[in-house]
């Protein structure tokens, strides 16, 4: 398999799911003192992020949780936002430039932060009042603040046992997915490349709903147009029958990411419509894979992060097969703007 | 000027002010009785309108307003959603699938509904606790509602000098911006048909930030989508940032909202990057638009309208260059999916 190291993987989120000490620390701790408000900063990549674990809070805990952009929190701002609020974020750098004004903007009301840096050796570090060093799995830490947020809540009976289980079987389960979704991969961004050659001008539609919306949004800006320079659209399921939906045609490329949350049955019905007026689209449903031993009720917790291992694979290969190594930049950080 | 009746638009505005009254009486009941949170639901346009006036308020109030997607909240829900919740919503026909059922699913809990709603006679009005009936001006309703709301919660000490001066002279402002745009959309929409019948695959890039944004996007998708079957993707200023920028080469068409609030400078941003990679970019900026009487304080509260009075006179031409009439669907409505 190319570009996959097993052992890794599994380590990588048997580590990140290790880290739960930390986070229980630090949400206990925020919980005592109390809040009136939880905003999950972020921007790029790291505001999808957020946008995922706002949407699976939203559903299942009374807690005042809500996201943020952080250049709309350093130019519009918000009002409700105290000495009394709690600013969770995510950052692989430390260093992006309107993620330091955020949290230092945060810093300035008193609010208290919680951040997680992936180099521990940061400016923005040193602005926290936690902060949790581990790399990658920003969508899995998120989450476990979520679940540990429901917990002292009394919104997640089942805590301990969810944990014991994706302990024990999700690494594995993440990797088998990867394994299964391979060979797959490999003929559809082959597939992609064909079009391409013939449509370079072409846009490629991703449409996705409830935890997988962050998943698509970023999926489709920062990995196809970031670091493949690849026409995107991005749209929710829902939003996709109240305009997009007219400029789908018999060829038109698509692909839905149909994931296990509530919002499930927005994304069937846009994986019901397409075939009557296109033939040029792809499903990933996330139901398709088996994730052993994780049980039915919890598997929608987890589906981005079986989209997000599908797509790991769907990466190696478009890397390849459009010969564009996912790390040059046209602009980005190229220059001064 | 094309499809352009002056009187009648300033009618519609003028009368749309007029409905004052109502809306403050509405506003005042549902402050007097007091909320845990207010919500503007909507899906497509009206989900963009509610985001433009749910962004207006969290910079200036420390009031409780979110804004929900209806089909969101009728799948994933709001946990924070009680029976002393309210919910404002606008509505052309009264007959969205999505939104009779959000509305439903919000009287089942107990909230209170406020509907603007264009026809008086539909099954939605009859759920509405109080339902105000005017044509058109959406955007201006909701923000009507929000002025009054920070009113009552003493976050608009010059409310009333600012209700005389917007009836005084918005009307026509906005009708003298539709006057001042028609060359240049004329010749704008011109060139969108050249460029299209080289390029029919090339999406069309809006960009915009604040206010702007539900513009921006619903602009985008429902009138060039879904009116126009034109490709377009749109972006907020600051997310262009952070990976789309990547995908902008020296004819790919780009145009950008710019308009007077507090997200200003991300949008400034992007028009000084755009002419270093791109020659084919438009810049609507309010600012080059006089606005008679209104001071300029209080223009970046008005700059969405201004922005679609520039963007009816680019309908009206776009319509015309393409020959494409704007009421047809392909699928809309046009089959049961």
């Amino acid at each position: 398999m190319l570009k996959f190291n097993e052992q890794q993987q599994i380590d990588s989120v048997k580590g990140a799911l290790m880290i739960r000490p930390q986070i229980e620390k630090a949400v206990d701790e925020i919980q005592k003192e109390g809040f009136d408000g939880l905003y999950f900063i972020g921007i790029g990549g790291t505001w999808a992020s957020g946008m995922q674990v706002e949407v699976y809070l939203r559903g299942r805990s009374s807690l005042p949780v809500y996201v943020e952009n952080a250049a709309e929190f350093i130019t519009t701002g918000n009002k409700r936002f105290t000495n009394k609020s709690v600013v969770i974020f995510s950052s692989v750098t430390g260093s992006t430039t309107e993620m330091v004004d955020a949290i230092k903007k945060a810093k300035e009301v008193g609010a208290r932060v919680l951040g997680f840096i992936d180099v521990e050796d940061t400016p923005l570090a040193k602005l926290c009042d936690t902060c949790i060093s581990y790399p990658m799995n920003e969508q899995l830490k998120f989450y476990m603040v979520a679940n540990r947020l429901m917990y002292n809540n009394g919104e997640f009976p089942d805590y301990d046992i969810y944990n014991q289980e994706m302990e024990k079987y999700l690494p594995m389960a993440l990797v088998e997915v990867e394994k299964k979704a391979d060979e797959w991969a490999a003929v559809y961004a082959k597939e992609k490349y064909q079009y391409y050659k013939e449509h370079p001008d072409m846009p490629h539609y991703f449409i996705g709903a409830g935890n997988q919306w962050g998943a698509t949004y970023s999926y489709a800006m920062c990995y196809w147009e970031e670091q493949l320079w690849i026409r995107t659209k991005s749209i929710t399921s829902a939003e996709f029958f109240h305009g997009m939906l007219e400029i789908i045609e018999a060829e038109t490329p698509v692909t839905v990411f149909i994931g296990e949350d509530e919002q499930r049955p927005l994304s069937e019905r846009v994986a019901a419509f397409l075939p009557k007026v296109c033939k040029n689209y792809t499903v990933i449903d996330t139901k398709d894979y088996e994730l052993k031993g994780i049980r039915s009720e919890y598997r929608g917790s987890v589906s981005h992060l079986v989209m997000h291992a599908v797509n790991n694979r769907v990466d190696a290969y478009m890397e390849k097969e459009f010969r564009h190594p996912m790390v040059i930049r046209r602009y980005y950080r190229q220059f001064n703007y």
